[in-house]
């Protein structure tokens, strides 16, 4: 196994399989080489000769030292079938790219490919980590005080009181790692804070939280209206309430903004006065959705895989690469398999 | 029993525990009487004395022959626990008007109080009509294309797919009464729209919805980036998802709204330009959160009950009222109960 020294930590990138295609990676690595914050190597993993190309033109502006690539002659396409494209592609960009994590080659790789696929590859490869049945996937969510981790955000939709505990255990790491926040206050999503509401899995839930308080800062139930609030640091549901709500979160952004949009041209008046504040829409278009926080980590798996949207701009991508770096640097893994193994005792207990 | 012709239909209506207090009830009969639209008989329950005091001063702006008066002398606050709120107070004005439409002498009740007394005492005091087991609650919001039933919303947080499925002729009976459609479209809400995907019970309610096709219009699975599209004009989810998807989206419109406010104050350019466009945001406000769509019926119980937002203007008042005459015009409760014994021989067959 290899060191886990910052400075020679590797990352796989399966830079196939996305909506913009691979130039958009090399863009995220001449990004990344301009900020001067990667001290990782990065594997690049696809059509090796498509790539060479594609770095020759701008190796000015990369740091080729820190760039190897391995040969991947398939893709998984966005729409393929997740299972049957894992069985028939043995040669696909993304499993070659998990297998390097499987085969301790890389720390942690990156991916803007198939999400069905990443999770069902991730998880068939490196396996759940002792104590964990399932992985959550984990977003970074805006709010009117500061960014919180939601999870799980579709790996798993059908947790239980364990998983769910599980989730906790894990957004609080990825908190900690890149949100930087020391004790992130657990909040467990739910429909009625009284005592006794909710569902009886939400009930059992709220016990085991409580029981391993000490090792996640649990802050209790919060209702969906305490969301954008910024009340807790990590937000827990299962996988099926998480990806409903992420979803369509965004489509209510789009829904709102092209409401905004059409009132505002509606007379001269408003036209004008659009004009003169449009500055404004656009910073709050990225303050709500930032690409410097792009990277969604499949957690709760023997090795570190982070999916990135399938329409990645290079600032994107190059913000998922620097958060498997962040990850891998602090030793997330290590830390959630001491911390689950503890909680389990304790609910066993 | 009363006859359900329009002219004399006679609705009931909470006018306490609200947040405004009973003078936003009398506000809401002033704004009916201009409006015309009120064609029922109405029996306001609350404290007596006050009641007629307070109309009494308006007098000249309502319509007499239409109001009765039922005294109760208690009042079911916003902050007490439903279930003992019940047990104690007998003689409250939620309880009575529920009463009046258990004992045939009202056709529909109207509360803006506590919700989860209203759930509980509608359920209980009229109980669920045969073959339904829970009831729920609906919702009208807005989309791209035009406005949408949405429900669950919370009376049922652990809906399995026959729930889900009464759930859907529920919300066809609503879409058609309300917004007028003749043959709504429904969605069921769920995390992928492949075969296959998403949970046993989900994969169960699609079979039981395709097995229903006829007696509803069932357009099949939608995600959640589809919410806000309009693409079809009912989506049926159970209570857990829909309370946390409907409050969460109040907090985002809240949260965009305040980041937009801020934005916009942030030097003197944008502010000229928030000025002159300041009426776009009042309007796009007034159509993603309108007072005319106010008032969410617990479908699925032999009695129609509304329940408006606690802190409801004297304009969502007078439109939850008026969606009361509109489902009682319509005899949707009949309507309703011979879908769900159809439904129920389809899927038993």
């Amino acid at each position: 196994m290899m060191s886990h020294q910052p400075a020679n930590s590797t990352i796989a990138v399966d830079v196939m399989g996305s909506d913009k295609g691979p130039t958009e990676f090399i863009r995220a690595l001449v990004h990344l080489n301009n900020q001067g914050d990667l001290h990782s190597n990065l594997v690049l993993v696809g059509q090796k000769r498509m790539l060479e190309r594609l770095i020759e033109i701008r190796k000015s502006k990369l740091n080729l030292e820190q760039i190897t690539i391995l040969d991947a002659s398939e893709v998984i396409a966005m729409d393929e079938k997740p299972i049957s494209a894992l069985k028939k592609k043995k040669d696909s960009s993304m499993l070659k790219a998990i297998e390097l994590v499987r085969n301790k080659e890389a720390h942690a790789m990156v991916s803007c490919g198939n999400t069905g696929a990443l999770m069902a590859g991730g998880t068939i490869r490196l396996r759940p980590i002792e104590g964990i049945d399932r992985p959550a996937l984990a977003a970074i969510i805006p709010s009117k005080k500061a960014p919180f981790v939601f999870l799980d955000v579709g790996a798993n939709p059908e947790a239980g009181p364990v998983n769910l505990m599980h989730n906790a255990i894990l957004g609080k790491h990825y908190a900690q790692a890149r949100l930087n926040i020391k004790n992130p206050k657990i909040g467990l999503l739910t429909i009625g804070t009284e005592q006794g509401k909710g569902t009886p899995d939400i009930i059992t839930t709220h016990q085991y939280l409580s029981q391993i308080d000490g090792t996640i800062n649990y802050a209790g139930l919060i209702e969906g209206f305490q969301l954008f609030d910024g009340s807790v640091d990590v937000v827990v549901c299962d996988g099926f309430v998480g990806n409903i709500l992420l979803k369509s979160s965004e489509s209510l952004f789009s829904f709102i903004g092209d409401t905004i949009k059409k009132e505002l041209l509606r007379n001269i008046k408003r036209k004008l006065g659009a004009a003169l504040s449009a500055s404004a829409f656009k910073d709050m278009k990225s303050q709500l959705n930032p690409d410097d926080r792009a990277g969604a980590p499949l957690l709760g798996l023997n090795g570190n895989i982070i999916k990135s949207h399938g329409s990645s701009n290079a600032v994107a991508i190059a913000s998922a690469i620097l958060a498997a770096q962040t990850i891998v640097d602090c030793d997330m893994l290590d830390l959630i398999k001491s911390d689950i193994l503890l909680a389990n005792q304790k609910i066993e207990a």
